[in-house]
């Protein structure tokens, strides 16, 4: 892996997701430049191959990470083939950006946590980007400062214009709430133990069978409460909200701010219509960091105990809204090597 | 009762609240005087009737509520003395705005709701005065009218800087949180029907034995779900957030503005300290309608309903706090009476 | 004058101003009542009042001044009857509160100036009701604690809907801009010394002949430097912004809050339709402040020389408005009696 | 030029500015890296150039462009050093992003000005950064869409928390507020017409001799009139406020938001220190547009014709400075090859 010069970038995947991500390695990041694009629909892959200079299509990752111009790997295909991917690259030494969820479920997880394990150095860097936004990066410092004391509660806000019509219950969970639950485990710096899932009465608008909105309970090891509206179809915009309540004060971000318009009657401003949007900047910043870092040598940003941390406690939050009753959370004890 | 004349008022209690709202009745309200001031402490209420012209001191309600010149009862007195002096004055057939709490229980609550009845018309309000603030009465008229579909869930927030001493966890649901209980049932239309309150670790500068903040959850008939923080020492000021998300769009009330200062790196404004220097608007606006409404022989606000109702779901907050379970709120039927 | 009787007001001028402050007096101040109206109009001071018990209708200052239950005068006739009015109340010592202008010009308020001090103690207080709004208050605290150095410079926004289509510019100076005249001089407890007037090309919403939006830049004593845009045409709202910049920091009143609604796409909320919305709490405050003076036997708030140094400022600001030039303010030296 | 190739880029100047766009184009920018760096300080040259694998330091721009890994220059020099290295640049068709100012005087920059269109297409970009801060994007499409109609005036606010004990008078004109004429004239799309600068009592922590605050007034071709407040020395943190006032509506941006902290009995946040961290994305942005469009064979941004006239304003700004009266501003007629 070139320590000065241009790092070349397998991006596994090209639909939505890894189009965005060939994009900003080849348009917005210092230092890295497209090498192998992977889909297993090759036409797709093949014309945004050669929408980038120097850049080759594969149908299987496996090939990409052969090429010798490929010095790391995005991966952005569909959760239910991150295992392989990852495993291969493990394989093959190569440090790896994955999109979130590391993979579908705990189990797989585990597998993939033991096989870094195994290598005996971090390779993997799971893609929960909202760590790389501006506000929450505040955040962070400002808890993790002392400052304000023990943190006693999170309040978080996530709510979507609107969802595809093939979302489901679970989705809203292993999808959309899984960020907050990363985000609380990283601004806590503490396990989530256990699970509730709170129905109010749906949405008019929201699909036939889909609880929309919903309010799910986090408890932490420390014993902090952490509530989190997820709301699929509140219809105007796209609004993430984060309000910490600590011992000697609290602190909230997410507000909309930008030009102030008085027009018509009414002050006020536009609202991000989607998370590409409103998470733009965090996108950026984390893969300029992943780039950085890894032409450094250096693995940072959430790890594989982290990914296997969210698939266990959006499993015990799946059987919580399943259910309808609090669930624990189980974790193997973390391994040294995560610590 | 006089239609034009002003109103004579027997304010009973003359401790911190009572002395402020005969200050108020003196000083700020149009179309009314203090005739009269009651309390056990004999001294006290010298004092505090010496201060005003034409006003005389009781140690009795009773016989305050016997005198020519008194037209109307303001309660201010500790709420185990409400029902008796609310009885008399309801045997008297004599208006009253009574301070929350209407009474300390529900049982007695029925009581004072059946002696209304048996007078046949309307004579008590009681003390909510959130239902006077301005950002409150906005977000009133704005659910009412529709424009945003149904309340799906309310959002509360009630911080205070510190609490007294002798102040209990009971208290915290009984004079804290009642307040939410009862803007939640006039913002949504609807009654509470459980209530599950949780308990974060506590904060440090919590006295001993309470649990500060807490969580309460509150259930409504169409299937709203609220949820209130209740955070008695936070440190730095009283704040009173709510915020309604319904299912086109969301409405938050309770932000801080005023003059923004920039100095010392920091943009920004002052928090107000405590609940009277909060909620002065809202105090005054509400005793300014009680008076209006009772000089055109009227009788608007808050109902003994609405103090019997939060007095129901106080007694299960209670229990649930007790308890660390949900527990269902018993109300009797809603009289006629009170449609 | 009754210490702590009812104050019996006469309310000369029942136009917009004047009912608006009979209903004021009637329904909100407390301690005062409209024993008299005043109207050249005969019909409509009858029908003001009758509205409101004990009052009686006059078509002559003097003959409702003359009235034994008239303890002090509000004043709220077209400005070119001001100062008969005036010079009629301090003839027979009565206390008044005059809606801004004081007199039409300086001249007429020099007058008046040197009748009070014939008089011997002040008996007038002038209506700039901008020094009664909370947030101007809190700005004024703030610049005279001393906190933020000395002020260099104020920034004032000034913006209406529209206006009616008789309004000229000379009232745009005499009738709009004599607000931040008036604050201008409070908040910094000093003169203005020159005036300049800038026109921009006008808006194509302004009425032929009329500049809107125009600039005027007031000097002071000490140098600081005061620009106002006034803008009566606006076309979405009531605006009334300052900004004060100090030694030491800014500070900025007048930014629109209140519930904060997310919908359709935009975050914010609603603006104030006019002034008497906007300023309605500062309207209250204004007569309560008066009334409770009154009663107490005291005259504070704006004095005639406040009157009549804002009408120096006007002549001085239209004679730069016509002429386009800066215009030196000429006062008489203030007289100890005002100190 | 090479259109997929990585931009080979010389940085001419290496200070405060020159050493972090070395930076940026090394560590932020896709697409370029930094294979020379300019400096008649050798030392410091030598220093930069190490730290950057290939790259080579130069005490003379002219040898810098010639040598073959040089495919376009960014100038960071001294304003006096300017013109040279950009008629050199020119001399061998070499792609530039010139700091501002493009030159120091009017004469020197009508002299780049004609030998770039004697060379027949544009090759240079002048450093005006706010042309690529994320609000000032957004308000010139709002005041572009025609949406609020014409732009009547722009209200500026450019404060300084300090400046450096050798700025003087005229530096205020010709480094802080040339960024407030270079946005008027791109936000009115319209020259400036005559410049005004008042001077109020300036603030004690104004260094001896400069006149801080001022008060500077444009105005344009259209009859817009524009007010900026430059204050050098506000203590308090670096501050850029603007707010046009439209026919139909009015917009402010540059207020501070991000995490709204409350503690200490105040609510509020931080204010950014500097220019260079509160334009850390505009110059990131500015210096990605520059490098993509010089990959591309464009040259897009502001002009030298914009270039031109920022100086032809400042001279007119810093004449009206020390003379105290209104300027007219003299440019030639606009080339059709700068339409």
């Amino acid at each position: 892996m070139p320590s000065q010069g241009t790092l070349g970038v397998a991006v596994v995947g090209t639909g939505k997701m890894g189009a965005d991500h060939a994009r900003r390695l080849q348009r917005v990041i210092s230092g890295a430049r497209v090498t192998a694009v992977v889909d297993i629909d090759e036409e797709r892959a093949g014309a945004l191959a050669d929408s980038m200079d120097g850049c080759r299509a594969y149908t299987e990752p496996v090939a990409a990470m052969a090429a010798q111009d490929v010095d790391a790997v995005l991966i952005a295909s569909p959760g239910p083939a991150h295992e392989a991917a990852l495993l291969e690259a493990l394989d093959r030494d190569l440090p790896v950006l994955c999109e979130k969820p590391l993979t579908p479920d705990a189990a797989s997880a585990l597998r993939v946590l033991e096989a870094e394990r195994r290598l005996g150095h971090r390779r993997i860097q799971v893609g929960f980007m909202r760590r790389y936004d501006a506000e929450y990066m505040k955040l962070e410092r400002l808890l993790h400062s002392g400052r304000l004391g023990r943190a006693l509660m999170l309040h978080h806000r996530h709510r979507n214009p609107s969802m595809p019509p093939w979302f489901t219950n679970e989705m809203l969970i292993n999808d959309s709430v899984v960020h907050e639950m990363d985000v609380t485990r990283w601004l806590l710096d503490q396990e989530i133990t256990a699970v509730t899932v709170l129905k109010p009465a749906p949405s008019s608008y929201a699909p036939e069978g889909m609880d929309d909105p919903q309010f799910v309970l986090f408890e932490t090891e420390s014993g902090a409460l952490v509530d989190v509206e997820i709301f699929g179809h509140c219809g105007y915009g796209y609004q993430v909200h984060a309000e910490a309540v600590c011992e000697r004060g609290t602190v909230r971000i997410g507000d909309e701010s930008g030009p102030r318009l008085s027009a018509d009657g009414r002050w006020g401003g536009a609202i991000t219509p989607d998370y590409l949007e409103r998470f733009a900047d965090a996108y950026d910043r984390q893969v300029q960091a992943w780039v950085d870092a890894t032409r450094r040598g250096e693995v940072t940003g959430p790890s594989v105990w982290d990914g296997y941390a969210a698939a266990a406690v959006c499993e015990a939050g799946v059987a919580a809204q399943r259910e309808g009753r609090r669930v624990e959370v189980e974790l193997i004890e973390r391994p040294a090597f995560y610590a």
